[in-house]
């Protein structure tokens, strides 16, 4: 799966192959610097303005970290089902699993609102690098050119808003060699209007994820609204009943998360030797947890299901990148990357400082590898992902839903007093529609699996610190992991969506009143977290100016043929549909509806590879040649969960929702080799509707035929 | 479970009531020494000496980690399912799958002979204190004491195996203040009878492991062969058809693996801080890599289930323990324990060394942690498991059986040219029926099990002493862990017995020339792990030294009242059937199969609680009301698995089976508050055997009585 939650921590490689030069279709590329030249010379196609604003316009960030696009007239949305899953997993109660069971909303009437997902379209890009570059003082130490660019940024974007009335994000590329203003329009009423059975969407479950061939129906449909109405979008991908033949020319937009090929030798080896494996020491603690948790009932098993697979993708993604990192030769490889930058620059007087990037990035994080530990347990994730994922940041300490409301209202009492350009990003007035979405989400709240996941993270924190670190023992107050986590998600108020309303309405004065226990503790873990996040910060802005003197070199050297790292903002990439090699086995570029059917068999129907009773009954009506999934040589990486695949026409023939395992590693070094995204043929998703469900009104809606 | 694979690692407490005084029914009294004194006090019972012999000798150990016992005149053997899982699983191959099925032989012909099950009856027990503490030198450095004590050990067991032929094991208790001889008559030709299906004998599964109510027929029955006849033991426990009632006084027989109700606040803290975070991190991961590889077919489910609920189990022990340990009040208690013993021994000048000893405890420990780490990765899970488990002891760097076999053979050679008291124990001339019984065992590996286990622990092994540790350097020989796994398993011959049995036979010349690959392999971790192995005895010697004090000293001023700890070797425990109270509910002493039924249903009889076909369909044939399950205050813990609990009048009344989630710390402190052994009633095997698998014979065989 590659959704965000993936991404960013989908940062490693493990490449057997020879690095590439950049002649494959390597790139995420920007929509107001698309690879024109490429386009042209590989493929003879030349995509002008209009086409490149109507596939962007079409396009559509899951602000829960995937992707998606509009593909009708009356606003309807199609993105992954496990993209989706999120909010399905918020409607099912004991009476409804939307989740296992799927879901069709027959009238608009019928369609069920989110409970707190915000959808984003790009409208328009503005270079403003100038602009940032302007404000940084000349010889400051980091803490100020961190100051100074948050500020520039903070200035930028709240004038943007205050302008357009548009979300309005500035975007870093080349580590702060070009600065860009994305300006979205931000969309809060999305409805559900179709999923399919978890069953049929991961097919296959956590054994196939990340494999290939595949077998699944990761789709299902929103519509977004507006003022109660539905949206009439200018812009929508009219599905193909075509799909993409072999070798097809085929185009990827989307909002890929993190990339990381310009990393050097050093944060390699810290990714291998600290990161990696405290996370996924974490995560394997916690899938066990979920597992068992999940294994004592069925209903246990819904209210954990969808926390249960992000923590499996993760875990599988994380394994494979420590997998491939422990070989020497992906080291090798990296290394002998780094050597021939250095050799080449060492030519050109303009590059005598690359050298001296290497050594200040290998200083800054040896510097901050205390700080870095720190963020990881009292943050968040990933240092960038704070970004991003803003409250829904989980550090490895505090993995609770409650917890992270009631930092959220610690923090936003205090950073709404200071002036917007001062304020930590998720807090500033351009996110703030977003900040309360999230903090009144009336989303269901499981105190058992709360108790669990809270407790499981505070024996992470106590083995990590040991029981005599005084914060530590302030935070659990002389009881045991289980028993302060019991004490505190029963003690809280804060499930209650009135109670955060009138916290974050009343302020500082509200919070210092209250005896909430879990605000009381989020505020004694919040001068640790804030402290080591300023100091891990403040050590990127360090790396980031070398980062950027190491891309201004390669740049210069090696032509100007690359894109920035992904950074989950809008990208287009391409690529062809192309089977590969394995093990001296040929792996099909598509799978078809017969292979399901064999598949299931295969295994006895048992799950994970267990079809829904609807794909049994309805097995004699489908055309089992019907072209399923199909893999393309296009870059991807987490957070394309959901693009559109589109062709030369600019029609939606596909929906990308998976790399395979061997581009894992592509976030450190692209190849395609083997490195596929693995997507749903638009065909397969229209004879599904068809046969499957029967629901001839969205087949109609779709391809924009009308019913028969 | 309660299988000695558990054991050992069973070792910590959460206790949160009142340490009680030895009012209660603790201990693990050795027949040589039973607890006369307070059974005719509390109970008005004096057992005589043919009582305890009939009990003794029909009890037998399963060397895989078990109890059990004798239960008829033509030597059937019952014990628990989960013990017997690991012969029914070598068994079981894609034909037959007799650990999901069951297996039942109707005839002596169709019983089926374990690989490599060895089952011990204990003939005698010879108190030998006298003739070890003569063999130490006065004022010997600890490695002195070591070899000394090693020296004394291997000279009396070797006479005696001589003088007797009998399996002859040297047993410290009280950590050195008394040395007993156990003789064991040795039977190896175990064929297995009648197993039940695992969805009955594990019901549950591991959400109800250590649970309690449970409704699990966890029983299976072997029968004792010698020279290709079925034995005739002198000694065997008969059937009650009447079970126990509620409060009576039952005995349990078995073998408790380990206990520690002597450790230090310094020991404790050791096992919260480094022991149980570095095992129970190996046990996350390596059980969500064998829950990923068994989701991929029944077939790999198949094959990792045994070694999956082993892990399951030990990984569910180890949490309980760490959370337990990371509750203040814990460590209080022991605290407390220890202050108080100190604060008596002050008053009497014979125990002015004892605050000595408690110093001596702790350096030890922190010298040796770096060699104790060591051990762990190189050697096996804890010092003390070398004895028990000696070839079958899994470092945490090497998982793989044909590692083990590959150590077995390298250490075999070098050991088997010493003189034997220099031997390591498992090498021993009294060894070696044992050793070459498990070298030569044609039971089933699975090459890519192997290849994942192995993988895995590498992984382990790399992540915690870095890609550039010399020996971890060339143990991977610039490989991926993966790819030198693979290489490893699929280059080496040790799957053929006959290649095995050739280099055992050519000893150091064989291995010398051979290029097996797993054999060099095992060679070079050889000098780090018996280095590691050599530090950590001799700290242990230090250790046990000052134990031996305390254990005086306790025993002086607490009057004889405490019984040795646990050995894995035959001890008597007692107690009453007892329900208990649990967060205000009370919970009853008895379940039966309508609780059983009701549990099914209540989980919509999805796995685990999914019974098998033949309890559906004889549903009606039971009777309901049969109890099925009991508990009782009966001092218990890993390695009493299949203990029989019997009843005044000798009578094997149930089979213990597990204990509840509070009898866990009890391996500390122990309470018969909450803490409770878990057993099978005897009426339910009888029962189940009559109308679920209509086995007349059995029964008869088993009551005595003539079939119908």
């Amino acid at each position: 799966m590659k959704s965000v939650s993936c991404a960013g921590l989908c940062g490693l490689l493990f490449l057997l192959s020879i690095i590439t030069t950049a002649q494959a279709d390597e790139g995420f590329w920007l929509f107001n610097a698309p690879p024109l030249d490429q386009l042209k010379s590989k493929y003879d196609f030349s995509p002008d303005a209009a086409w490149l604003e109507h596939l962007q316009k079409s396009s559509v960030r899951f602000n829960n970290g995937g992707s998606g696009s509009f593909v009708s007239p009356t606003g309807l949305v199609i993105t992954n089902h496990h993209v989706g899953a999120d909010a399905l997993e918020k409607f099912s109660g004991s009476e409804h699993n939307y989740l296992r069971d799927g879901f069709y909303a027959a009238t608009f009437a019928e369609e069920k609102k989110c409970y707190d997902l915000e959808l984003n379209v790009l409208e328009s890009i503005e270079d403003v690098t100038d602009r940032v570059n302007a404000a940084f003082p000349q010889g400051a130490t980091s803490e100020q050119t961190l100051a100074a660019r948050r500020k520039a940024i903070a200035d930028i974007e709240q004038e943007s808003k205050k302008t357009t009335g548009l979300r309005s994000d500035v975007v870093t590329l080349f580590e702060g060699a070009s600065y860009q203003l994305y300006r979205y329009k931000q969309y809060t009423d999305v409805r559900l209007v179709f999923a399919p059975e978890a069953g049929i969407a991961f097919f296959g479950g956590d054994p196939d994820n990340f494999e290939y061939p595949r077998y699944n129906l990761d789709m299902c449909l929103f519509r977004v609204y507006e003022n109660g109405r539905p949206v009439h979008p200018e812009h929508y991908l009219r599905f193909s009943p075509d799909g993409p033949s072999e070798h097809e020319l085929t185009f990827v937009s989307g909002n890929p998360g993190f990339t990381d090929r310009l990393a050097t030798t050093a944060a390699i080896e810290e990714h291998r030797d600290i990161w990696l494996p405290i996370l996924l020491s974490a995560f394997y603690r916690k899938e066990v947890l979920l597992d068992a948790y999940s294994a004592r009932s069925s209903d246990n098993a819904r209210k954990a299901r969808e926390e249960l697979l992000r923590v499996q993708n993760t875990r599988k993604a994380l394994a494979g990148q420590l997998a491939g990192l422990l070989d020497p030769q992906t080291f090798q490889l990296v290394s002998a990357r780094q050597d021939s930058l250095e050799k080449e620059a060492a030519k050109d007087p303009r590059f005598s400082g690359l050298t001296d990037s290497y050594t200040q990035i290998q200083k800054a994080i040896e510097t901050s590898r205390g700080d870095f530990v720190n963020y990881l347990f009292y943050e968040g994730l990933i240092p960038r992902s704070s970004l991003v994922l803003g409250i829904r940041n989980r550090p490895l300490g505090f993995d609770s839903q409650l917890f992270r409301f009631a930092r959220g209202l610690v923090r936003a009492a205090v950073e709404q007093k200071k002036e917007n350009e001062k304020r930590l990003p998720e807090y500033r007035e351009t996110s703030r529609e977003t900040l309360e979405l999230l903090l009144f989400s009336e989303a269901p709240i499981y105190d058992d699996l709360e108790i669990q996941q809270l407790s499981g993270s505070l024996t992470n924190l106590v083995t990590r610190y040991g029981v005599n670190d005084p914060l530590v023992k302030d935070l659990l107050q002389g009881k045991s992991p289980h028993d302060r986590a019991y004490e505190l998600i029963s003690g809280t108020h804060l499930k209650d969506v009135q109670f955060r309303r009138k916290l974050y309405q009343g302020g500082l004065p509200a919070l210092n009143e209250t005896n909430d226990p879990m605000i009381k503790f989020a505020q004694a873990t919040d001068e640790m977290a804030r402290r080591a996040r300023q100091a891990v910060e403040e050590q990127n802005e360090v790396c980031q100016t070398a980062y950027a003197q190491i891309a201004k070199a390669k740049r210069a050297i090696q032509g100007n043929h690359f894109a920035p790292d992904a950074t989950f903002s809008l990208r287009l990439s391409f690529g062809t549909t192309e089977g590969y090699e394995e093990d001296g086995k040929s792996i099909p570029a598509f799978t078809d509806f017969a292979g399901l059917y064999e598949r299931a068999a295969q295994h006895d129907n048992q799950s994970p590879f267990d079809l829904p009773k609807r794909w049994l009954d309805r097995r004699s009506a489908l055309n089992p040649h019907t072209p399923f999934n199909f893999v393309s040589t296009a870059d991807n990486t987490g957070g394309n969960s959901g693009s559109p695949v589109v062709n030369r026409k600019g029609e939606f023939v596909g929906i990308l929702f998976d790399g395979n395992i061997q581009s894992l590693p592509t976030d450190y070094l692209y190849t395609d080799k083997q490195a596929r995204a693995v997507a749903v043929d638009s065909r397969a998703i229209l004879e599904a509707l068809d046969k499957v469900y029967q629901i001839p009104a969205l087949v109609a809606e779709l391809t924009g035929k009308s019913v028969n």
